[in-house]
């Protein structure tokens, strides 16, 4: 047998669920949940250019699954599976894939989903993984990112610039003792699980940087939104960097937390369901009718110059 | 807006069915089709491994929704939509996207399958491909891998060993001057819509080469499998190119056509409704009870050593 199948065999037939077949067959066969929508993304990673390539390898593997359950969360989807494509140098050793496949192990038991098929294949450059995932909703029920109206407001979930942050202290650029901003860039928390459906008007994933990603909701509205800088929830540890990093909490990526576009009168209890489920809402702003810009506005309600509005992987 | 979203804009948005909503969310949302299952597989390729890093971009993308058409073919499901994610280098032209866009566009319509959704990201490594495909089966007719039988027939689709000589063409090695194995190489045939279902025991699409991918179902089925090397099909291209590049034929990859394991009897009739549907079926042997082995038999009904058993991708 050739090797790609002993590597298969020894780290990725265990991930399997029921519908992959032992990963047997040419694809896996799905019965997909009756009277359920399926929801669907699909996201790359690759070494040196979405984490470093001496990144631990179960936690990238963590990363690659959790970057796209934010995907499902965004859209207030449930998850059911995944395939999962990896290219990487023929020397590569075989501690990366157990790393690899058991950082994978330990977010299908906590986030109840498996492994449906996939491929290795061999590269001359980075490794690169692709991960589609498999989500389901209630029919009608997925939140979009198309319909934030003027007079909405803007909740997040959670605290906001840890990615972006501990990226810095990864680069050696910015020292956190607790190591609190570096595992939240490594391993961030899908906000999975809440009940946005009917509570919000359009609702996003803070991949990109919180002001680009708000803009994405505001493109697609035709309307503007200003950001109040005191009220964005920061950590601890990114308060502790202190008020020169704050336009790098803004505009960096991978947060991972919703961006959220709420009617008004409806975030308060909103906020109280997200809390039940240990979940944090904050209130930072609203979105305006007019120009399609966003305004971040200091303590005075001053607009503040604020220079890197967000991150393209291309 | 970044760049990532022109490139997305400009190549992929048309693309894109209803389900995957203008690519504007984070993910597609399919109602999936009633009373059906779903058929799911991902490939990956990368240039320089799968490809030659200056084939022409739209086959290409051809290429890589062919092979994982094959994969739905294989099981007898019907192609319903895939997610793509694209790795590729940020000084990649304009005019590659353009075309790899144009390949997909043109196969859209052949195969009746849109855009769901995927991502694109920067590398700086080779261009590195993954495509997920969802097809759609009727409950529990998927055709599987395993499931073969001794006293099976084996039958095959089209003829084979035209992708590796069409690679010995593409390397340089094998001169062609039909230009036939080039193009079949370059861009397969998927064998979908065959009435395989009810019909065969098993089957599997041969990309890693004809004995490999049966030594896949004997092992499966815990039996052997011999071949006739006279009633293999070959196209005429690969008849000219001699006796020598026989061993080739059977342990080359890429063909992409469909092995089938046929219960004795059912052959002529399934391959009357094959030939009907313009695929040419042809029994080349049986499958053994006894040693997991595959073995090739010459006109005289005597063992053939063949070097070359295939194709491992890592």
């Amino acid at each position: 047998m050739p090797p790609e199948f002993d590597l298969i065999g020894r780290h990725f037939r265990a991930l399997a669920g029921p519908a992959a077949l032992n990963l047997e067959d040419d694809a896996a066969v799905l019965a997909p949940p009756p009277g359920r929508e399926l929801v669907m993304a699909a996201d790359t990673m690759v070494a040196g250019v979405h984490y470093l390539p001496d990144d631990p390898a179960d936690g990238v593997a963590q990363k690659l699954l959790r970057v796209n359950l934010s995907d499902l969360a965004a859209m207030g989807a449930d998850p059911l599976g995944y395939l999962l494509t990896v290219s990487a140098p023929s020397d590569t050793p075989d501690a990366w894939f157990a790393g690899f496949a058991a950082g994978l192990g330990r977010d299908q038991a906590i986030y109840g989903l498996s492994l449906l098929g996939g491929d290795t294949t061999s590269t001359p450059g980075p490794v690169t993984l692709s991960l589609t995932i498999i989500g389901h909703v209630a029919p009608g029920q997925a939140v979009r990112r198309r319909g934030a109206k003027p007079g909405d407001e803007v909740w997040v979930t959670g605290t906001i610039g840890d990615g972006a942050l501990g990226l810095a202290v990864s680069l050696g650029k910015l020292t956190d003792a607790t190591g609190f901003l570096r595992r939240r860039y490594c391993v961030p928390s899908p906000r999975l699980g809440l009940p946005l459906a009917g509570a919000v008007s359009a609702a996003i994933d803070v991949s990109d940087g919180l002001l680009q990603d708000l803009g994405h909701l505001c493109r697609l509205a035709g309307c503007g939104a200003e950001v109040e800088a005191e009220a964005v929830p920061l950590s601890p540890a990114a308060r502790a960097a202190g008020p020169d990093w704050f336009a790098n909490c803004l505009g960096g990526g991978d947060d991972y937390e919703l961006l959220l576009a709420v009617p008004p009168g409806k975030g308060e209890a909103l906020a109280d369901e997200c809390r039940l489920r240990g979940v944090p809402l904050t209130r930072i702003g609203r979105f305006l009718a007019g120009e399609m810009q966003v305004r971040v506005l200091d303590g005075k309600g001053r607009p503040m110059a604020i220079a890197h509005h967000g991150w393209s992987h291309f």
